[in-house]
């Protein structure tokens, strides 16, 4: 290694893109190369789930490709390459069976979606969307198809089912839990959306899980662990997400659920960093856009040579569900006390208080959403 | 195709032997052919879960290697062969790139264990057991072994359970349902069984799940999605199983949750058949033992001529769990009705009847279990 080794970046999503513009305004000169093991699009990944009525398309999400990404950020970028290996020591990175060195390497790996352990045959069949490519075989297995069956209650699924059923498509959801929104909203919150897209024409199937899908005559047919059989012509699944954190711990890297950082964002190797959906701080693993957007910021000013502690905000996640609105800011991991809940026609207002009357949580639903700002000065920062 | 083919039953496990030994008795001069992945051993599976306290190993567990069922039965074995296609149109399987004929097929495959889907380098620290080999594996890595996280618990998992505890291993069990035992019982009885393995030494991370398992310094580290870790030196998965179907959806056969037959076990091709835990008949998935002894001996009349229609009895299973027993025969899918409950220091007697107050299933825990005989004389047939 010398020091005009460049800073490699793997991965050329959010949380590569955006270390490298919150880089570049910190240090225009810095080499700076960026491997991708997709076409290196930058787009916003949380318009996916809701890029239907936008009246997006794979095609028309991206606002830069590579090429131009190279250009605004002075950056190698190389795509539909993977990096094959690690080597913290040499602090080198293996790109086409070749070490290459770095200075500074940023993991952002991101993560891939989780899969059912179904048959074979059916694997093929069961969509999944964590980018954009993933996206476009998605939209194009829609062109015709009529049903969609949706494996997956949680934040994501739920805004693919409002998106889709806006679009005119039989939506059935299929979800393990009895409720939906996985446990990041109190009942009554969940309940709420449950009954609003339930009205805009969702079918849900809860407490139930996919046990096979099989090709029938007229399309696929999903079949339910008890053994309820869904027709369909497409299915969809958003069961959760599994961070990338093989390249770390083939490394030797220390892993957890991800790849475990500092508050300076550093791994267990030196001068290797991450953020981003593969990585997990202070036991936090927030696969969220804000906490991304606060990890590049710090990032940025400790490679520039400015060591910076990462904090985060208050930050509440907007569910993008327009038949029913939800701004949900989860009260912390393992954290005592209850809810106070208002419901009524116009939504639910929620808030997580511990034993002292300390407010530590909140969710919000349909007209109360606009409350955000004001409630979000009185939460607590995530992570100080 | 030629009637001197002979008859080829895919599979050595309980389904293709006793469905064999059926047959013997019927018809003794059938010439005969047993496919088998594995190595050909018999022995009864429901002993896996329970072999440690009772001193059998993977080497003691069989009771007849493959030559000695090979003359027993009167039939060709061939052991670690797998048969690569089915042609039901010719009547052929091709096994070792060679079609071979048969006039009648029976598959019984069996089932896989679903495997969570974890990062790469946890996969292969992760066991399950289901058949003589994943015991072996299982119980070698038990060995200087301390510590066990298992996944899962079900049936098996509670019986691994109480099997390993027993033995002095320190057990955690991470199950994603806030009760044991899933939807087969009704909580007071699944809350006893879970308090007795409690006081044996069982601990309980219930409503939560393995999302990582990595190497850590002093073992494995198994990481839930609350973000605890639990360290351990074994991790055993018993999260389900998943029907062995890819030979028959890939040769066009009707499957949905597993193969579909009839009720004289003929699947949708003309000659072919299925049993065991490969198979469900009238919407019925039943991976049991009495299932599949009802099933073989129906078989085996058809096969040896007499069309045979199947039905099933009471069939009431046995928790292999000694620290606190359970007996449960639940009510059909679907069923309306509830629980009467009677639940004491003695165990749990829940009976659940129908709106007319008809008994249609039963639970009995403790020593409640000694009643299982003169209950199941009130229980409705499980399939008529």
């Amino acid at each position: 290694m010398s020091s005009s080794d460049p800073i490699v970046i793997v991965g050329s999503g959010l949380a590569g893109y955006n270390t490298a513009r919150e880089l570049r305004k910190l240090d225009p000169a810095r080499p700076l190369r960026i491997v991708t093991a997709d076409g290196g699009d930058a787009y916003a990944k949380p318009l996916l789930s809701n890029a239907f009525k936008r009246g997006l398309t794979a095609k028309t999400l991206p606002t830069a490709d590579a090429a131009r990404m190279a250009e605004e950020l002075g950056a190698e970028i190389r795509t539909h390459t993977r990096v094959e290996a690690l080597d913290p020591e040499r602090h080198t990175v293996t790109v086409d069976g070749h070490p290459q060195p770095y200075s500074a390497l940023v993991l952002g790996l991101g993560a891939d979606p989780l899969r059912l352990d179904l048959a074979d045959d059916a694997a093929a069949e069961v969509y999944s969307v964590n980018d954009l490519a993933g996206y476009a075989r998605f939209r194009a297995a829609l062109g015709g198809a009529r049903r969609v069956v949706l494996l997956g209650a949680g934040l994501i699924g739920c805004e693919f089912a409002n998106d889709l059923c806006t679009q005119g498509y039989t939506v059935t959801v299929v979800e393990a839990m009895d409720q939906i929104l996985g446990r990041f909203v109190p009942e009554p919150a969940a309940r709420a959306l449950q009954r609003a897209l339930g009205t805009a024409g969702v079918a849900w199937r809860l407490g139930n899980r996919c046990v096979a899908v099989n090709r029938g005559r007229d399309g696929l047919r999903v079949v339910l662990a008890d053994d309820e059989t869904l027709e369909t012509d497409v299915v969809l699944s958003a069961v959760g997400l599994r961070p990338r954190t093989g390249l770390a711990s083939a490394a030797g890297l220390d892993v957890a659920r991800a790849i475990v950082v500092d508050r300076e964002l550093r791994t267990s190797a030196t001068d290797v960093y991450a953020l981003g959906d593969c990585m997990q701080v202070a036991g936090l693993w927030l696969p969220f856009i804000m906490p991304l957007m606060c990890a590049s910021r710090a990032l940025a000013r400790t490679l520039s040579g400015e060591p910076t502690r990462l904090g985060y905000p208050v930050m509440p996640v907007l569910v993008k569900t327009p038949a029913h609105p939800i701004v949900l800011s989860p009260p912390p991991p393992g954290s005592t006390g209850g809810w106070e809940i208002e419901s009524g026609d116009d939504g639910v207002r929620a808030l997580f208080r511990d034993p002292d009357g300390l407010l530590l949580g909140a969710t919000l639903t349909g007209c109360h959403v606009k409350d955000r700002m004001t409630l979000a000065k009185d939460l607590p920062p995530v992570l100080v």
